[in-house]
């Protein structure tokens, strides 16, 4: 009965854009724990649930990639402060699956954005520091729910530079941003074709200074690249594109976000927003049902079989075809 | 009848060492029809059963990466050939995950090998053109077996530099070779960690007139990375090392063998060969285990659940979540 008033509560806080309800709400959907993973969906639900005040509220999600070394945290403050100067209230999330092996954390150290961290319309998530990949993506897009809830005009959600997080940021965000710094031409190639594949708007950064000629190059050579790529459904004339901009200075970041703007405004109005976020909701539900069917091998009676077939592999007494199919007719 | 008939002659044949006979095998363990399916599996339980000549065989199987540009196939085409004039067969099989999607394969032209192709002493099988990665590593897996059971000595399982299908090659094999191309120092970041911590032996190939210099600087590069890392139980002094090697010259290719030679048998020796091939066969099994699994969710009732559920949360009317743990529970 605690609980249920303890849950309501927090529903009503982070309804309510209250940062700290929403930074609690956060942990529990971070929790391992049984009990705590049932608070979380009660408490999901309730958020998403006829006559919640936060039910319906859609944020733009803004899915932000690029490998360290790009001026990542540098934008994310100079953008997410010009954001919250035009009043909206912006929600900054990570993904980072390499945390789970070093314990560190991309966003661990909020100093990374001192003056948007400070900011009361703006709230910055470390990303946790253990989780494996399926976990991650449950976790981030559990905490992605939440700061929709809590009414956030704008949800950023940062990954870096490798492969499968791409992968879940693509699966959660209405925009894909790659962030790229000033290159070689030839440095095209560092970038891999899926990850081309996914961006909406590449952002070449540090065009200031003496970077500024480098970035239009790169900028360049990148829009000839996106222009190689085969046209998709979801993208208006001249989408998807690339652009310079400074963190430091502030360059570009207007037209950035005017961009995005407009690409999100011509995808509403097309369906394609819509279609995108119900095929996201699919994919979501059915990865959900594979990781439980995975899980559900490490527990109870299960696990037993597991162990003992697995036994049986190693001593040679069983080829591991005929144990699989040993336990596969056993869960059948 | 015929059936039973045709298979006994097929096991006799791998069996025999007919070159002929293993690549009809390879063909049916590579198909994706339900009765070869089971033909297959037949087939490696007579190879593989007590009463086989073919039963208890070993290969050394050494899985190979390395970019394209290192001069992989040449590599092998060089290395192949001296192993077959001193009278050993050698099998070449590829794991080439990109091949499901451009429908090309590393291997698909014989011609990259001319010499060692056509050495009756050597079998080289292209990847298959249509493959996802779970029916990838079961198909090479299979064939490695086939290739051992035929009695050849080396099996070398050539794989490209994409993080994937290095982990599956990793788990087939009894040695990890990566072989790369002589480079400036700063380029060591472009071998990711999780790779160089898989290698048991560095090859640098194109140890030869101008580029020896730059060969072996990066080999010492490399040979100091290698220090770095943690120590495994399974090396013994000295290793993981870097070596130079030109397949074109042919120098180092004789060091380069006896180095894998001498590493095999102190594993061989210590015990470490039969664990790690005792590990492998339960990391598979329980691999089996998981995609026979997931491939269950597309078939028969599950799937029309599957489809029902996933239609309500794509029109909005149950969240992934709930939708997920309905299916689970119908599964359960």
């Amino acid at each position: 009965m605690a609980d249920r008033t303890e849950g309501a509560d927090l529903a009503a806080g982070v309804a309510a854009g209250d940062r700290r309800a929403l930074a609690r709400a956060i942990t529990l959907v971070e929790s391992g724990r049984a009990d705590h993973r049932q608070a979380a969906l009660a408490l999901l639900g309730r958020l998403r649930g006829p006559g919640s005040d936060a039910a319906g509220r859609q944020a733009l999600r803004i899915g932000l990639s690029g490998t360290p070394g790009v001026g990542k945290s540098t934008f994310i403050e100079s953008f997410g402060l010009m954001l919250t100067a035009q009043g909206l209230r912006v929600a900054v999330l990570a993904v980072d699956p390499s945390s789970a092996r070093s314990g560190g954390s991309i966003l661990g150290d909020k100093t990374r954005m001192e003056q948007l961290s400070r900011d009361p319309r703006a709230f910055i998530r470390p990303s946790p520091s253990q989780a494996q990949m399926g976990g991650v993506a449950r976790r981030t897009r559990e905490a992605v729910a939440l700061c929709e809830a809590a009414g956030f005009d704008v949800v950023l959600i940062e990954t870096v530079g490798v492969g499968q997080s791409e992968t879940v940021v693509a699966e959660l965000c209405d925009l894909f941003i790659l962030l790229l710094a000033p290159a070689g031409g030839d440095e095209l190639q560092g970038v891999k074709r899926g990850i081309m594949e996914m961006a909406d708007i590449i952002l070449v950064n540090k065009a200031d200074g003496g970077l500024e000629p480098a970035a239009r190059r790169t900028m360049a050579d990148y829009a000839g690249a996106l222009q190689l790529l085969r046209r998709r459904p979801q993208d208006p004339q001249g989408f998807p594109k690339a652009l310079c901009v400074s963190a430091t200075t502030g360059a570009g970041l207007g037209a950035a976000w005017a961009e995005m703007q407009s690409l999100a405004a011509w995808r509403r109005e097309t369906g394609h927003w819509d279609s995108r976020r119900a095929g996201q909701a699919r994919h979501w539900f059915e990865e959900e049902v594979r990781q439980g069917l995975l899980a559900a091998l490490h527990h109870g009676s299960a696990r037993d079989r597991l162990d003992a077939l697995g036994a049986m592999v190693v001593a040679g007494s069983l080829t591991p075809e005929a144990a699989a199919a040993e336990m596969l007719a056993s869960l059948a």
